[in-house]
């Protein structure tokens, strides 16, 4: 009755596994909760049980592994492996060796200190891996770094419940709150932050860590405390789960010109300007004015910042575009959006306070967002243009986000 | 150059969506961005491009689709297929069906209103689904259900950094404070509501909108309006990748006793004692009182439940054990503090307000949720048991938490 009920309950840890995953330690027999009795569980159990994974290692170099025993080509893919997930490199992926107890496995590195998104390709298949579901592994240096929470006050992140009128949906707002936010009478300004065209508004924590970069930031008075709002940017899927996914309706057509997933500015624009703007300056204690207000954002979110933010200098005086790319893309509705830009630069000239360009110097969007820059300058509108070492991943974000935060509301 | 780049552009779409996903509408091509041209990207590129999937179907089936041209064998699992994924059945998977695109796919149904977690198996290995990460799929009624955000107002759900000794980490809390609690001076009490042994601080709000639900429960005054603590309940896996991972460190030995994931109360008993309540007492304001001290949670946090709260009934009046089983576990840790509960019960009867058993009727563990329940009413413990509908699944728990939300601080 014992090993029955054991059996049970790692049943239902290896169930509910799949693909969040439920750590077993390496080398342990689930179903023995620590004992070393003989494995109760049936096979089927075993085919997806995690192993630990990362294994870190002193000298920095990362252990990956994959129970996989059925597979016959198992990859590890992702920014991890350095120069080769360039998109223009013919292979973005390494193999990796089947272990004879079925674990597949490869060791990288040295690596540098940073934070590496990794994932597995199982018979072709993108797969998390299941003792970790973000994908994410630190590689830690000998001191903490400048994305790492440190002792210093924290601000919170909340996930805000906003009814959005123009996308005809209920989505989440992340909105980090500087420390002493809940204690003081003070008003604020306001980052308006927006991810890549591959997830969500919880991207900017998740894969970059942009509260605890902001809290040691403010701890060492570089950057002026302020609010940063992190919207869903007009994608059809879903973030944390709240409610149906319009585009997963039978029948569903995107609006005419557009595509379900994909929004170069036009409905997100809507929605910040006329729903998200004002009801954050309902709800939070902003300085609601474009002097206090700044829009950023990465690759999609880039975009936005150039398409939205050029056109609307009445409402943000602070542009910090990444990775945008947003000319020569050969989508005619930006195109569209530059000539007006072009045709009449006065506003910029005459209201930004701030417009800096940042991208990582490998990424292939960097000729285009400095060609962006320079048409833009040869019309007369000052900017600044920073290049980091990276391709397009978040490490340059991440790091663009620390350089460029002290830049904003001075 | 124009194709180039548009190659590059979804290139980066598509290295950014293995598995997190970009979405490309079915049957488009990807590097077309709308448009009718021959594609330019690479095979490689196609191999886990996204389709829409799920697709709702207005009579209520679901039909998953997973392109995996190079899978032999794709299968769907996860409570979305039924009866058949109770863990005492032989087979938890459903085979899907490949098509000539090298698409697989699977129509069930038409399925009752509810959130259905699902996944894939493919060649063996758990597959999160490329256009939707969260794996979750809600089959809409006629009407919004009662986990559905409605034009009520909401809470907010703060991400709270929180620096653990107890468990030497850097974690999130997850704070649900209720609507209004911003503008009110008014004090709360407070629920602690832990999570299941596969996942995060998050999962109540991801996997049963616990935020959602108790809006809902507050509007109508079904509820008291109370703040809702979620901790990460000492596992040693990330949550929204807030710092190194111990246990991924070469080298790493869990304490003593303990498995590396797996914590029966002990570490996790100590730091909510000694340090997530104080902490949360003197950042938020609560009714910092066993009166107003609430402990529930589903599978492990069912097991804390019982740990926990039978032995600190001077600080918590109110537990709701969901899904515990935490006797006849064959575990020594939770049979050994049993053993000093069963010998001492007189503070549960002088103390509790409320001790309400909750599992599912399928559930293994309604047996042993039973006999532990009766073996304390044995022993003049007065307490409730309820059985939903449902095995051991957050169908179980998201009404689990509608129902019991309202039995406390009465």
């Amino acid at each position: 009755m014992r090993t029955k009920i054991v059996q049970g309950l790692l049943g239902c840890a290896m169930m509910m596994a799949i693909p969040a995953g439920a750590q077993i330690p390496a080398g342990m027999a689930p179903g023995s909760l620590g004992r070393n009795d003989p494995m109760p569980i049936r096979p089927d159990y075993m085919r997806t049980r995690a192993v630990i994974s990362p294994v870190i290692h002193p000298d920095r170099r990362v252990t990956f592994r994959l129970n996989a025993p059925e597979a016959t080509d198992v990859r590890l893919t992702g920014h991890v492996i350095g120069a080769k997930m360039h998109w223009l490199s013919p292979e973005r992926t390494l193999p990796m060796t089947k272990g004879a107890d079925g674990v597949w496995s490869i060791t990288l590195g040295p690596l540098e200190p940073e934070i590496y998104p990794y994932s597995y390709m199982v018979n072709g298949a993108g797969v998390s891996d299941p003792g970790n579901r973000i994908n994410l592994v630190e590689v830690p240096g000998d001191k903490p770094a400048y994305y790492d929470p440190q002792d210093v006050p924290h601000g919170d992140v909340r996930m805000v419940v906003y009814h959005s009128k123009a996308t005809n949906s209920v989505r989440y707002l992340r909105v980090y709150t500087p420390p002493g936010y809940d204690e003081s009478k003070q008003r604020y300004p306001v980052l308006y932050l927006q991810h890549g065209g591959n997830c969500c508004e919880y991207s900017w924590m998740e894969q970059a860590r942009a509260n605890t970069i902001l809290d040691n930031l403010i701890a060492e008075k570089k950057a002026r405390p302020m609010i940063v709002v992190m919207a869903l940017g007009a994608r059809s899927g879903p973030s944390e789960g709240l409610g149906p996914v319009p585009s997963q309706r039978e029948g569903f057509k995107p609006p005419p010109g557009r595509q379900s997933n994909y929004d170069p500015g036009n409905l997100f624009e809507v929605d910040l300007l006329t729903g998200i703007i004002p009801f954050i300056d309902r709800k939070f204690r902003t300085l609601a004015n474009a002097d206090n207000r700044a829009l950023s954002g990465l690759s999609q979110g880039g975009i936005q910042t150039v398409t939205i933010g050029l056109r609307h200098t009445d409402v943000f005086h602070w542009l910090v575009p990444m990775s945008a790319g947003a000319e020569n893309q050969g989508d005619d509705q930006f195109m569209k959006i530059s000539e007006d830009i072009f045709a009449n630069p006065e506003p910029l000239k005459k209201n930004l306070k701030l417009l800096h360009f940042l991208v990582g110097r490998e990424d292939v969007l960097y000729e285009p967002d400095k060609r962006l820059a320079e048409k833009l300058q040869s019309l007369g509108v000052k900017l600044t243009f920073q290049a980091l070492p990276g391709m397009h991943e978040y490490k340059v974000w991440r790091r663009g986000l620390y350089e460029t935060a002290p830049l904003l509301f001075r």
